[in-house]
C-alpha cells in the first residue's frame, strides 16, 4: 500500500485581502504559517513518512511543504519544485480586489470565471508586469508553454503530464508522496486519481490546512480521507 | 564572471551545549536562525542570485539554506541535498562533551583529533544508534560507503568527487551557486577551489552567518571575501 498526500498551502496575504491570485508570489499570512504547521503536526500523528515531496514554484506552497516537512522531521527528503503544479493563472483578473471585479463585471461573469471547467478570464498582454515572461523563475520553460490565462481545462492539461511523467513512476515504484500544491492544481489532481469528470469536479474542493490522505494500489486510490474530520469536504469515490 | 557562495550553518544545539556533533542532526538555535536570516539579508545586499543551491541532509545546514533563500527571495530556485556535503563525521566522539573528552583522553589527543589531516577519531560500532546505518536517510546509499568515522582527510574523498561530478559542470556552465554546509565540509571545498594542501588547510575556518562569496573564471577563482568584512577569517590565496 502506497500512500500519497495532497496538501493545499494555508493562507496567503492576497487570501486575506480577497484578491484574484494565480501566478503572483504572494507569502503565507502567519494564519497560513500556522495552518501549515498544524498539517505537519496532523501528519505526523498519522505516522506518514514521504519519501519525496513535490510543490510549485510559488512560495506559499514551498513555504507550506517547508513548515510540513519540519512537522514531520523529514526535511532532508528530495523535494521537487515545479511550475506545472502552480496555481491556475488568473490572466487579466490577477492582482484584482474579488468583490470589486464583482461589481464591475457582475456576479454571474465571475461566477463563470471562477467555477465554470473551461473558460477563462481574459488573457494578460505579454508587457503586463504579472505576465510570466517577465518573471526569473520561468527563464528554462518555452514561452510558448508559459499561459497569459488558464481555466481548469488547460491547468488540467499541465498538471496530468507533469503527474504522469514525473511522480506516477514513483508512486508505482513504491514511495510515498507529500505534494503541496494549490486549490486548483490539486483539483487537477482529483480529477487524474478518481477520474472525477468536468461536470462534477467543481463539487470537490481540498481545505487548507487539512492534509488529504489517499492510500493506492498501484496507481488506484483504495482509501481516502481528510486528516482533521472536523473540517472535512466532500470526495469522490474512490474509483 | 560566475559567483559561487559558500555559506556556514550557525549556532545548533550541539554547538551551544559543547558536544561533539558530527552526523548527528541536531537542529539550529534561535541564534543559529537568526545568523541564517543575517547571512542571507547580506547576500541580498550583494545583488547575489543563485540559480541553484546545494546542502547536505543535516537539518541545520538545510535550515540555513532556507532561510537565507526567504532572505533572498529565491525560494524557487532547485535544491539538492546530498549526503556528501555532510560534515565531517566524529565517530566515537559523537554526542559527547568536548570538555569532558579532553579530560578523559588529554587535551593533546583530543586536539589531534580535532585538528588534524588525516586522524580520525575511534570509530563506532555498528551496532550503535549513531551509526548512519540505521538512519532512513541513508538507505540508498550503498552501506560500505557509509563512514564510522571521519578524518578531514576521507572527508574529502567524498566531497571532492561529489563537487566535481554535480556542481562543478554548472559552474563551468556559468550558474551562480549557493551551498549551505558544514565547518569541515566547507574546509574541503576551500582545498578543492584553492588549492591548499593538507599542512595548511587547518589555518581557514569559515565563520556561521558570514557568506564567503567566491568568484570564479571557469573554476578557478579570481576573487573571494566575506560579506561581513569586520567578521571576516583568513582566506587563502586565489590559485
Amino acid at each position: 500500500m502506497t500512500r500519497l498526500v495532497l496538501t493545499r498551502h494555508g493562507q496567503s496575504q492576497w487570501n486575506l485581502e480577497n484578491r484574484f491570485t494565480g501566478w503572483v508570489d504572494v507569502d503565507l499570512t502567519q494564519k497560513g504559517e500556522a495552518e501549515a504547521r498544524r498539517g505537519g503536526e496532523l501528519l505526523r500523528q498519522a505516522g506518514f513518512e514521504p519519501d519525496l515531496a513535490y510543490t510549485s514554484v510559488l512560495k506559499r506552497a514551498i513555504r507550506t511543504l517547508w513548515l510540513t516537512l519540519e512537522g514531520l522531521d523529514r526535511v532532508w527528503i528530495p523535494v521537487t519544485k515545479d511550475w506545472r503544479l502552480n496555481e491556475r493563472h488568473y490572466g487579466g483578473l490577477t492582482g484584482l480586489n474579488k468583490a470589486e471585479t464583482a461589481e464591475k463585471h457582475g456576479d454571474e461573469q465571475v461566477r463563470i470565471w471562477r467555477r465554470s471547467f473551461d473558460i477563462a478570464p481574459p488573457p494578460l498582454a505579454e508587457t503586463d508586469a504579472y505576465h510570466p515572461r517577465h518573471d526569473a523563475r520561468y527563464t528554462s520553460v518555452e514561452p510558448a508553454r508559459l499561459p497569459a490565462t488558464e481555466s481548469l481545462e488547460t491547468t488540467l492539461a499541465r498538471v496530468e503530464p507533469y503527474f504522469a511523467a514525473e511522480i506516477a513512476p514513483h508512486l508505482a515504484a513504491g514511495k510515498d508522496i507529500l505534494i503541496s500544491a494549490h486549490g486548483n492544481s490539486l483539483r487537477a489532481l482529483l480529477m487524474v486519481l478518481f477520474k472525477v469528470g468536468p461536470d462534477d469536479i467543481m463539487g470537490f474542493e481540498i481545505p487548507t490546512g487539512n492534509p488529504l490522505m489517499i492510500e493506492l494500489n498501484g496507481l488506484n486510490p483504495t482509501h481516502a480521507a481528510y486528516l482533521d474530520a472536523d473540517r472535512a469536504n466532500a470526495l469522490p469515490a474512490c474509483p
